[in-house]
């Protein structure tokens, strides 16, 4: 591709290393910039490059901090005996967002998958362990995906804290909201049947 | 949307103004320059920076510029006599990347339009005169979209140029290459039954 300018080849190519941006949604965006007022990219790159510069990890929980604690974990109104453990910063603000969850998290930072060379050691599972020993919460949420890695590693986690005051429970399994049935699949339909509770219950 | 951080909430805010991005693709974006190390991001946001800083537009086509005058009209093997009118930046490179055009451009900055109050002083209608007043081509290439506006536009300035001497032509206009003669609207195929050419002329 020809652009004519050096300028505006260098911005779409910088766009073009975004994930899911091609060579012409990048020379739409390069093009939007040129058209508004040069104060819109200065704020716009200035965001970017202050985010990436000062964004720190919280202590505890690794989520993505402004400052050495995170937002949740130096929020004095959350329930710091009440742990969800999470993949990563998108499952932590998918729950956040639901509005249903009043604890504090923990990111693992990926999930156990022996397939692809994933072990303890490359997850924040120690610090977890240290801070279960630490800050002996009442319960550990494990809200992980339901896949076999995130099974794998409910199961490894649940061996490794073994302690009866400590309960460790999974998020609830079953037809999505909203969803049809003819299109769930057999083993959550199967297991939905199953698990099935009073309807006072599923109102609530 | 909550995100528990301010500088990730001002990186997606920033990338939400850009033309079709929505909150969870801009935070795609963040997280991936996050996850990259901080240079990706010094290297994005100085040549985003630094194009829209440094850009400047052709004194003589109205072209994009890393300088006074833009590459194609620097370019001394470019034939000065043939200039090929566009609507904008984006039509100029596409044609450009045909690579069947030798001559030099000129960019009208939009098509004439009544209905939207567009008129001849909105656009580089007088700037194209004077150039032809003075640079004396031999031939306008009108290559403007096949629209109503376009036509305007093309009819407006053949009136004003009025010049024997300069042949002003338009692009050819037929069913599209490696298109469905059954998918081709009426009025375009009707007028390539009528303006058939011998086929050899079509194999050119």
């Amino acid at each position: 591709m020809i652009y004519t300018s050096k300028l505006i080849e260098d911005a779409v190519n910088a766009f073009c290393k975004l994930p899911g941006i091609g060579k012409k949604t990048a020379l739409r965006m390069v093009l939007h910039l040129l058209k508004e007022p040069e104060d819109t990219t200065r704020i716009f790159t200035e965001s970017i490059a202050k985010m990436r510069t000062e964004i720190k990890f919280c202590e505890t929980c690794n989520n993505i901090a402004d400052g050495q604690i995170c937002s949740i974990c130096a929020n004095p109104s959350r329930k710091k005996e009440l742990i969800c453990v999470v993949e990563n910063f998108r499952d932590l603000i998918t729950i956040e967002n639901t509005g249903q969850f009043s604890g504090v998290y923990h990111i693992l930072g990926g999930l156990l998958s022996p397939l692809e060379g994933i072990g303890p050691d490359q997850l924040y599972i120690n610090q977890l362990l240290e801070r279960i020993h630490q800050d002996r919460p009442k319960e550990l949420i494990m809200a992980l995906s339901p896949t076999i890695e995130g099974d794998t590693t409910v199961y490894y986690i649940n061996k490794l804290v073994n302690d009866p005051a400590i309960l460790i429970s999974g998020i609830a399994r079953g037809v999505a909201f909203g969803g049809e049935l003819e299109y769930t699949d057999e083993i959550t339909l199967g297991k939905a049947i199953v698990r099935r509770l009073p309807v006072d219950m599923l109102q609530q």
